[in-house]
């Protein structure tokens, strides 16, 4: 399916259904909206899967790949090589995002979709291209290349839908990720690329300016200024200062939407790949649930654009999906709340 | 097991253990800290629990029950008769406690230790006094029976620890609960009750009003003061303008932790109960867990003065512990990072 296939699907949740659960929630024996935001995720969910009995049988987390050119700059604290070696502990089941999903009942599901690295064995290889130009010298992929992996991630949403999953979380892994995921958010949101940059997963003060100073130069050099939209599309900010796990992730996001599956939102680098798909758009946005908030700058930023609350302050700075993951526990009790709970009428109320 | 035995028993957490899980916890495959409060929270377990090797195999949540006479004055939304109708509801497995509870694995034990319906099969009687008096004309309870509270409370930590419980979340039920517990934390924090006040389950702001000049009137009537240190003992202050429900909260706390238990604080009846534990013994600080930020304002000066935070941003405002026990799987995702994720050296580096 291509991505002008899947935009004229993207339709908005069933208002007629989020009534008729919201009614139901308010005669349970609890005081009405006491229980806040789980009444609204079960609400949303309700409008999203066009039904008043909600369920959430089948969840993953897709953890989209990537190697970015920019790294060549010194924007990360780790060496490129290590995106390889994830790959290998993902396969293996050994990293964070393994022992939460488990915990939380999650199918991992990784794709490279554009390491440098030989694809691991159990890793899905969809490589559109071997990692990012570095973007402080020119575009990071050209648009095809962007709505390929765009289409990686479509696809992967409609197959999962084709297997009854429900709900997605979006993972990714790429040394130096961060860097494009400001850049995009810098773009998309309008604020300053100085409040925006942080320090990733663990840079000093001093690589923290030359990151921020490589951000700027990767945007003007881009022909990416505050009035963009006057002659860009979202797509080329994507292509020019995105990445390939973030352009899946856009795809993914977009797939899911169109096939009523709810959207688990990670922290910077999910936030930016909903920031671009927002921008594609407008109508994904009661398919994006917000889990935690990161310790990047850039990640509040994206939500307060989107106007998405995050239900978890864990001060977590990892990726992979590993704070949206934590959000299934919440969304299942609300589920549980609307189907298990007693009614004021059961009380003899 | 007397208040003063307990005391005596409450000890730090041993930071050899927290030292060398912290090692532990440096040598996964992520970024060191990346995993913010997830790695603070196992660390700390392993303090609590005098082990490198934490677990969590038996949890509870306690929703203490009981009546205050100050609803008299028209501080609740609802009629002191719900109180016993929800011990019926939570005996019967109804009430969002008993859902959310089955959905973490925790154990739902209800204490009837101050209602003033009668103890629905089912709930264990442990009943003090049937309701508190009128805090708004003199002393909600004496302090023999606060003491009397407090220890029900403590007598079920020592069971419970007995029973190989490694965590208990505060639950509690009272109509009405909302005031007494703003006036505690009015007490203890020295803020304006005015700041304090909210609008516990659902009353209007003129009703709103009316609590505030309540709780003014409750806190001069019964002498305490801004300097109420330098004549009364927290368990006066207790005894005056708390609740029996909050007091077996004040002993569940402190016998939790002399028996080296995690306690996790639910919204503002439970934080009221965290304060005047922490004010009787400092000590208890170590052992307590902050779940949600409830709605009510109180809530959040209560965990400020503790220099707690809250893991969950669920606007919610409904008691029984229903916040906190959801604060359960990121206690044990913490414990599946320790035990089951791979180290750089399994990764060959």
């Amino acid at each position: 399916m291509t991505l002008a296939d899947i935009l004229s699907r993207i339709v908005q949740p069933d208002e007629k259904m989020m009534g008729a659960v919201q009614k139901k929630v308010d005669n349970l024996t609890k005081p009405p909206g006491s229980l806040g935001v789980l009444e609204e995720m079960v609400i949303r969910l309700a409008g999203i899967q066009r039904t008043e009995a909600p369920t959430l049988r089948k969840k993953a987390v897709v953890v989209m790949c990537g190697d970015h050119g920019v790294v060549e700059e010194g924007v990360s604290a780790f060496p490129p090589e290590v995106t390889g070696l994830m790959m290998d502990n993902f396969a293996r089941g050994g990293a964070a995002i393994n022992v939460f999903s488990r915990r939380m009942g999650a199918e991992v599901i990784v794709v490279d979709v554009g390491s440098k690295a030989k694809t691991s064995p159990g890793v899905r290889a969809e490589k559109v291209r071997a990692g990012t130009n570095n973007m402080a010298q020119g575009a990071a992929m050209s648009r095809e290349e962007a709505v390929a992996a765009i289409e990686v991630g479509i696809r992967i949403a409609v197959e999962l839908a084709r297997e009854g999953y429900q709900a997605v979380a979006l993972g990714d892994m790429g040394i130096g990720n961060t860097t494009p995921s400001t850049a995009l958010t810098a773009a998309v949101t309008g604020r300053s690329v100085t409040e925006l940059t942080g320090k990733g997963t663990g840079i000093d003060e001093e690589k923290r300016k030359v990151k921020e100073a490589i951000i700027e130069r990767a945007l003007h050099i881009n022909g990416i200024e505050k009035n963009w939209r006057a002659k860009l599309e979202p797509i080329d900010v994507l292509a020019r200062v995105g990445g390939l796990e973030i352009a899946g992730l856009v795809g993914l996001t977009l797939g899911a939407a169109a096939n009523r599956m709810a959207v688990l939102v990670d922290g910077v680098i999910a936030g930016a790949a909903a920031l671009i798909a927002y921008e594609i758009c407008p109508a994904v946005l009661p398919y994006l649930f917000a889990s935690h908030l990161s310790e990047e700058p850039a990640h509040r930023a994206a939500l307060e654009y989107l106007e998405l609350t995050p239900a978890l302050y864990l001060r977590m700075r990892l990726g992979e999906g590993s704070g949206a993951v934590l959000l299934f526990p919440l969304l299942e009790a609300s589920l549980a709340m609307l189907n298990e709970m007693a009614t004021f009428a059961d009380l003899g109320l």
